[in-house]
């Protein structure tokens, strides 16, 4: 279950007023935010942590009602783990923010500098976004996380989670709020919107002028249908269909472990390999081996012919297999005549997030890496290293599969633009 | 007169299939591009700028039809001035194209690099955009130097000129072709739509599969138009209403100076000054003495009450004149209060292009460059600065007044954008 799809047209009208106000508020704030120096975001950062810790009765009291109301709703149990906070989740909701006030305050950095023939001193320096909007669905350490990272980066928050964990969102935000204005910044710093229509989500995504990015995190057709709406730029990836292409000449031991850690060892997440890609020359003595394995541990395989004459206790593939996200313990299978058939097939499956080679030549490797068009590719390693925490940003906004502004997994840094900044002494243009 | 708005949705969906096929060929191009190197890129782009030469006589003819059109159909004589090639306008479009190819090439940097804990060697390297579709206006030589930028960053470009232009466009496509083609590679580098319906513009700009970003250029109905209909990012500016803020410690005969540059230079360009804001304390003395040569250089000026109690001869000021783009010899002038008073009228009614303080004091100059959110922000010197040109960016792609991707003046890096490249040598995520 995901957020409903913001409304059309027609519905949002009525809403326009109170969009608008919420997204003026937040841009005051934002102003103000800008002002504000690392040590006043650490203090309220580290006001939210123990805020969050020292409220955390109150938090459990109210997520045991939302709980009730989901089952009373009869949601799933996956779903209902998701929306359960305990004492340990707390903790580590708590740690996290924790570890965003540790990283490094990326506003305010020269990115370059230089000084033109004329004299002028040319600086690109960086700033916050602005104001964030971000659409989510029932996780509420969502919540603590994104207010944090907003905080960090300077930016002003609108957050719109799910309904079926409102109120948890809500005592969470209270919190946040507080700690907020512990540090004499301002409340509107983080806003949650704690009306579910989504007739006023429809017209929140009307508001270029005050929201400077919305960031949708939740199922593909939410994410469509935000694309589709939103006049504001939309940072969003749709789905990770990941693809590891197992070369010739690739060391088959090392490809087994791969794949092996790629599908199995956390299948339900964007990063986990969907399609195994292996190399006709290879396939006879790799893939046996590897089904082998991946089957005794459960995972369901659904393979091309040429697949199924080396293994045929895989099911057959059908052309959706390709293009699908299965994130669960399900992996196609397809054997390819060379590496341009490997290529070929993830620009046409793909899904522009992960892709994996295993190869140990070079030229193999140099082409993979630049004809694979995604936003992380993955030498002789696991595509589950996909990840912001893996590549050392710290706490990850999420990841994009967009090209513009940024790509693959994102950081506070990408929270953030730059302005020119040029200083003179009198220069004219002549 | 500028390109006609894109269509409905009505009328678009006539025109989805050819739309489609059109993005599809600059994709399959653009996957070329992606492998063609740089003395290849640059050799085709020597060959347009020769092809231009060689084929002006041709240009001409073409471009004269064009003209006879447009006088028929009663355009402006300033219209007709930019829809006009001479020999000296081609040799100039040769010569930026030439230019481009001098740049570096910005396809294979490495932005940053490093390796984590457990041996993973991540890089973040510059690749292509992948596919530009441009929408612009009826300058001809826009066709040329969109194209050069588009090859030289390794992207296939699809061309929208005004439909004025049609005939001279088309004429310079087919030179541009040529060259792509002799270098090998693929013609439809460079593709330029022949159909002026706006309802297969419309239907491009759903083509969210093939196309990765739209560059639209023109007056501000037509961006505004682009970006609400599209579903492919836009990176654009409406509007530059530029200020410039006289502070009470300024330095006088530098602010005189600037802001007469700021106006008068080139006033229809959009980093030209259209508001002067002017601290109450130094008004008396300044405002006579600029005003005085502002109108002997043919400005009008339409001032605030405070700015006519000093300056009878000047207008008065209406609530849309702080709003207002001239793109003329007109200019607002504000008396304000203070510091504060300036940011707050540049936050209310400004366009986050590019706006300048002329003050000697440091607190205040640091206080306007924080607080100002404009892509630009200049320090004693002219607005006319802001330029991809004057800031060594080499041929200029735009002006973004965006904040995600690029901000202020673009060059050929921002139509580039990076993929994560991950080596390793067997890791498994644990």
């Amino acid at each position: 279950m995901e957020p409903a799809a913001p409304g059309d047209a027609g519905g949002r009208e009525a809403w326009m007023g109170e969009a608008q106000a919420i997204g003026e508020r937040a841009r005051t704030a934002a102003r103000a935010l800008t002002a504000a120096n690392t040590n006043t975001k650490n203090a309220a950062l580290r006001a939210m942590a123990e805020g969050l810790r020292t409220g955390a009765a109150v938090l459990l009291q109210e997520n045991a009602a939302d709980i009730a109301d989901a089952k009373k709703e009869k949601l799933s149990a996956a779903m209902i783990d998701r929306l359960t906070l305990t004492r340990e989740r707390i903790e580590k909701m708590a740690r996290s923010i924790e570890e965003i006030a540790e990283l490094r305050d990326p506003v305010g950095e020269i990115i370059e500098g230089y000084v033109r023939p004329n004299g002028l001193a040319i600086q690109r320096v960086r700033v916050p976004l602005g104001v964030v909007l971000t659409i989510y669905e029932s996780r509420p350490n969502v919540t603590s996380d994104v207010a944090a990272l907003g905080l960090k980066s300077g930016n002003a928050s609108i957050l719109r989670g799910g309904k079926e964990s409102l109120r948890s969102n809500l005592a969470i935000h209270r919190v946040l709020a507080e700690a907020v204005q512990g540090q004499g910044l301002p409340p509107d710093a983080v806003q949650m919107i704690d009306n579910p229509d989504r007739d006023l989500l429809a017209a929140l995504l009307r508001q270029e002028r005050t929201i400077d990015v919305v960031i949708p995190r939740g199922g593909e057709s939410l994410i469509r249908a935000v694309a589709e709406q939103s006049t504001i730029p939309v940072i969003k990836h749709y789905k990770g269909v990941c693809h590891v292409y197992i070369d010739e000449l690739g060391d088959l031991d090392m490809a087994e472990a791969i794949c092996f850690n790629a599908k199995v060892q956390r299948a339900a997440t964007c990063n986990a390999m969907e399609t195994m890609l292996v190399h006709k020359n290879v396939a006879v003595r790799f893939l046996p081996r590897i089904c082998r394995r991946l089957t005794e541990s459960g995972v369901e395989l659904r393979g091309c012919e040429r697949t199924r004459r080396i293994f045929p206790a895989a099911k057959p593939a059908t052309e959706e297999d390709w293009y699908a996200e299965y994130l669960d313990l399900v992996l196609a299978i397809r054997v390819v005549d060379d590496l341009e058939q490997a290529i070929d097939h993830i620009a046409r499956y793909g899904s522009s997030h992960t892709d994996a080679i295993v190869s140990e030549d070079i030229r193999r490797v140099q082409q993979f890496v630049r004809d694979v068009d995604s936003s992380s590719v993955m030498v002789n390693t696991s595509t589950r290293f996909s990840d912001g925490g893996e590549y050392g940003l710290g706490a990850e906004v999420g990841i994009s599969t967009d090209k513009l502004h940024a790509r693959g997994p994102m950081g506070v840094r990408d929270l953030t633009t730059y302005k020119w900044v040029v200083y003179g002494n009198g220069q004219l243009r002549t």
